[in-house]
Parts: structure tokens; C-alpha cells; sequence
């Protein structure tokens, strides 16, 4: 199995809901060092699972929607705990419907996994992971 | 699936038996960096694998019990050769057993995985992942 | 010349003031990542430039009446633009204060130079060097 | 399941056919920072997964045909474009005949994946991994 | 005195002249991380050294110039022997010309130094730092 | 400016005397991750600071003599509390007498600085710098 990596970031603001946050209730913000992997099992003739530079296009256009934003006012969010667990998945499902439409240059039926992976400081991250 | 990690550091001394081992059998010590990972197939209902503060404070007080000391004389470690390897299972199956215990807040039944990284330098490193 | 540092880091919700931020003047957030350091021509009797463990927990200390926060709000940077220099200044300062207050147990005289590093992205960070 | 793993690195020049590789298909060069991994349901009387040592060694020697060249010109890659991937599955290769020579001191049957990750740059990397 | 950094990289080919560089001798490679630092004895009205957003275009154009590239080739470095030092002087000189020219939007008289250190591989870096 | 720096690492075991280090001074160990610099003010005819391989070939075999040992029983370190601090020092003056008996190929007097740092955790580093 391959896997190729890409890494972005954004700066957002947001809180999050539930008392287990404690002091993450009130508005906060976060550096997120976001890891995008495409996992393939075999590579295409170029010799490559995808193409990098789209893949690392897709991922700079999908955080550019959230960067130097207020979470919490994020309609594209709106309704979820934006944890960080939820957001690797909303980025996660964003680049797996980029890879349906074909705008990775990647069929989806030849990619084994997308895992999205959020660092929120140097102690700390979450991962999602799912079919392409 | 999701996963979530949290990291901390102990400085301990240790040495090691069997002739593999060279100069590591004589006394010397290691800054461990403890990477904790908790895999979980859905989240909760605030949107986590688990309470993160909770983790990062089990973890810490697992570390607090080895840190700034000579393994050779813990008692709890007494008849392993703490390689790295040996250690990360030791600090796997003491979260393991918390979160048994309903000390992580989240059912051993809900987590679908456990795994402890150990980076001894730069250049090394080694995990033990199990069930939880 | 000797210098010690700690690093330590929080999680914060602010806005900047001036066209020159473009996207940035929104309500975004950053995880800080501040590493504090402390410089001494000469080691004292125990052969350190000051209680590492205090410095760390100074800086914490100052940390926490920051992190988890929207800086907009905090009283204490009221007036102030923060960026990441005037933080990384403001924080300087009050690691000057209690140094000179005593409670750091090293006195200012003894000190060379304090300065203080915001990491805000992987590729982007700045500094404050100050007399003691 | 245990995992130990290594790092080294490499310096090397190299050039790649194919449209979509853009301005890389030019002859430029890369520091690939190489990380093999070693795999094993249980560790062997010492605790271990295997030898470290030995396995940094074997990763050092591979790498030692590689770094400060070109690899357009290295005959034992002759023929393939010298993707990311494609690297990281030429040295898992390489890893994996040493196994099966005995040359690590571990069985290949007592192994149970290998996988090799170059890191090309702090925003990409990729990995391969096999059976032993 | 305050210092803002921002970081980018390249991915050059190039080889060295000179018996002291052994095997570097031969046409190899390197990813080059490059950290552009700017100080500032006081911050300007907007409570920054520079804006980092130009500074970071600046820094991006420059090396825009340089990757992907065999260094050998390049006409712009002819007749110097490309090593880490004499690289991270040239890129140095180019954003002085800049800040000259007005092109960074700060006066080269407000800037006490500019720092430029080129990051080679995980154990290797060099600097060089002059007056604006 | 120039500046070239150089990065290894240790594994020691070591205890600390004096009340200041609470439960450092049990027997515990650290991974020291070691850089050093040397800054010189003009390059030399071959482009460079001083010979990279040599200087890292020097740092090598100065850690070699501590790595894997227990510092408490090291000769050359008696009647020293080997503190980060004063363990950087020991580092700068051995690389210092290499410099001086000319084992590092370049002239003290062209050198202007020596600095060596030591970090003992992810949160916490020394350095000490002094006249080649």
C-alpha cells in the first residue's frame, strides 16, 4: 500500500458546546496543522497515487474557506460541535467529493483511504479517516 | 474511524540486559516523548473520541510514576528489560486499565484501539498498539 | 553567555486593527506556541541560569490568563493591537516583572537579556528581546 | 502490535518524465528524510522487535548508494521514475531482501509489515508498505 | 528588539567545488527549509516590524528563482560555489535589494538585520545575517 | 555573519546536587539533542565556515565519549553538576580545543563564536556560547 501526504494550516476562531470543554466553551482559537493522506495499492503509469500538486491545491482551497474565519459563523458548519475530530472529518469528506468529481485527477474506485489529520498544538491532534 | 492523541515527555535512566543491546547495557537515560492514541469508530455526542483533557491528565500521571527515575529500581517494572518497545506496552496497558475502570469517561466497549509511541531521539522510535 | 529556555503554548481568538492584515482583521484565532528564554553571563552556585521548573510555571501562569480566551476582551491588552510581536512583547514584560519582583529567584541584575518567541504557524514566528 | 522504526537521510538530484509533474521534470534535488518501519505481533526473548541497530545500519548502507548522486544515473533505478513513491518502495525492497537474507537477525515470518516514508519536504511525504 | 521570521523551501540540485566536500563533490540534491528573519529595534504604527504577508511573497518569489532547478545552471549564481553559506548570503542580498527598493513596504533605516539560515537536512543548517 | 550549525545526540543517565532540582536529583536520564555553531565573520576560498564533516565527525566523538553512560561516574565530568547549562559548556570548551590544536581544519582566530545547545525535552533547552 501507498500513501502520499500534503500539509496546510489555518488560523480560525471558534467554541465549542458541551461541559466537557471546560474552558474551550468560550470563544477561543487554533493554529490547525491539517496532514491530508491518500492511501492507493497500487500506483498509476506516472508512478504516483495522485497528482501532489492537486492534492495540495484542493487542501490549501478547502482550508482558504475556513482560515482567518469565526467558526461559529461558518455556515458550511453550522450545527456541529466543531471539535477537532469534527473538522478533520468536514475536510476529510470535502476532499473525498473533490476526488468523486474528478477534480483530483484520481478515481475514486482506485484509492484505498483518505485520513484527515488536525494539530492543534504540540500535545495535541486527531485524525479521521474513511473510504475514498 | 477517528483518532485522538495527546503527548508528553519523561527523562528516566535505565539499562538493559542482553548481549543485543552494547552499550545500552550499561546504566544510561532517555527523554521519552509519550504519544497516546485512542481510536474510536463513531464519536459521542459532543462530537469526540473522548474527553482529551482526561486523556492528557491519565497520561501524565502514568509518566508522573517513571519520570526522573532509575527503572532498574521500579518496583511496578520489576523483571521486564524496559526497552522501548517493553515500555510502550507497560504505559498502553496502564491507560488500558483505566479506561476499564470508567477513569477515561469513555467505555473500553466504544474505543477500538490503543496505541503508545515512545521517541527515544530523533532517529528512533517505536509503538505498541492493542485493543482496548 | 548562557541561556535557558522553556516553551509553553496557548490557544486564543483575536482580531487585528489595519488594513495592512487584510483576511486577518476578522475574528480569527492562533495556538501560540511561546518559548521564553533567559540569558546570564555566569552560572550560579548550583550552576544554572535559574530554576527551569519556576520559569516554566511563570510562563504558564502568564498563559493561562490568555489562552482559551478571546484577546479582544482580555483588559489587560486593551488598547493594544496583538500581534504576534506586541505579544510576544507583552509577554516579555511580564515575565520581566516577576523577575523583578523576586519570584523567579534570580535577580534582574544577574540576568542578561530576556526574550520571548510566538510560533503562530509552522512558517511564520517572532520575538522580543528585552533587558531584564 | 509493535512497531519499531528508524530514521536517516538523503541527498539527491533526479529528474521525472511525465506531464504532471510540472516544473519537477526539470533535474532538481531533494533532502528525503527516511523513516523505516518494522512491525511484529510480539517482541523476541529480549524484548524487541529487532535489533536497532541493525536496522539503522541497514537504512544508513541503503541510503549510502543513494545520497550525494544523481539518481538519473543510478544504474539499480534504471528505468524507473523516481517518484516519492517509487523511492520509498525501492528502499522497502531493499529492507525487505536484507530480512530475507538474515542480514537484520529477525525472521521474515516474525515480521509483519515493513514500511519506508521519505519525506521530500515539511509539506509532503509518502510511504509504501509490504509484507515482510 | 523584535525579529519576525517566515519560513519557505526549495527542492535544487547543484554540486560543489573543491576537495573538501568529498562525495558533494558529484551533481546531488536538497530540499533547502529557508527561514527569511527581519529585526526591528521598534515596532511600526500598526505594531508590526513588517508585513509578513509581503515579506512571505518576497521570500516565495526569490526562491520561486531557485527550485526545481539545477543550481549549476543557474546564471544568476555563476561563478559561485553553491554551498549552504554562500546560498543563504545570496538569498539574504536579494530581500535587501528588496527592502531598498521599497519593495517590502518597510524602510531599509527602520530594520536593524536581516537573517537568512538554510536548513539542508534534520542535523545541518547554516546562516548568515548582515545590515539591511 | 556566518553561521554553520551541526546537531547529534546522547543518551546519559545523570543526578543533580542542590535543592533547586526537586526530583532531578534522583538518578533519572535524558536524550540530549545537541547542536553547534560556529559563526565566522567572512567565508573561507571554498565558500564555507569551516569543513561540516569534520565539525560533525568532532561533535560525534565528543558525545561518544558520554552517550550510554551514567555522567555521575564520568571522569572527566567529576566534581561538575551536570546541569543542561553546564554540560553545553563542557561541549563548547572540547569543541574549542579542537578548534585551537587546528583538528577541525580552520583557525580559531578566523572563528568569532562557539555556541552549543543542548535540549533535554520538547519544552525545555540550554546553550552556552563563548569566544572560539
Amino acid at each position: 500500500m501507498f500513501e502520499v501526504t500534503v500539509r496546510d494550516h489555518m488560523l480560525v476562531a471558534h467554541s465549542l458546546q458541551g461541559e466537557v470543554f471546560g474552558p474551550a466553551r468560550a470563544l477561543h482559537g487554533a493554529t490547525y496543522v491539517v496532514d491530508a493522506a491518500f492511501a492507493r495499492e497500487d500506483l498509476d503509469a506516472d508512478g504516483i497515487v495522485l497528482d501532489i500538486g492537486r492534492a495540495g491545491e484542493a487542501l490549501h482551497a478547502i482550508l482558504g474557506d475556513l482560515t482567518h474565519r469565526n467558526l461559529d459563523d461558518v455556515e458550511s458548519l453550522a450545527g456541529l460541535n466543531t471539535t477537532t475530530e469534527v473538522l478533520a472529518r468536514a475536510i476529510a469528506d470535502r476532499l473525498a467529493a473533490l476526488v468523486h468529481d474528478g477534480r483530483l485527477g484520481v478515481a475514486s474506485g482506485d484509492l484505498a483511504r483518505i485520513r484527515v489529520t488536525l494539530h492543534e498544538s504540540p500535545v495535541a491532534w486527531a485524525s479521521y479517516e474513511r473510504a475514498p
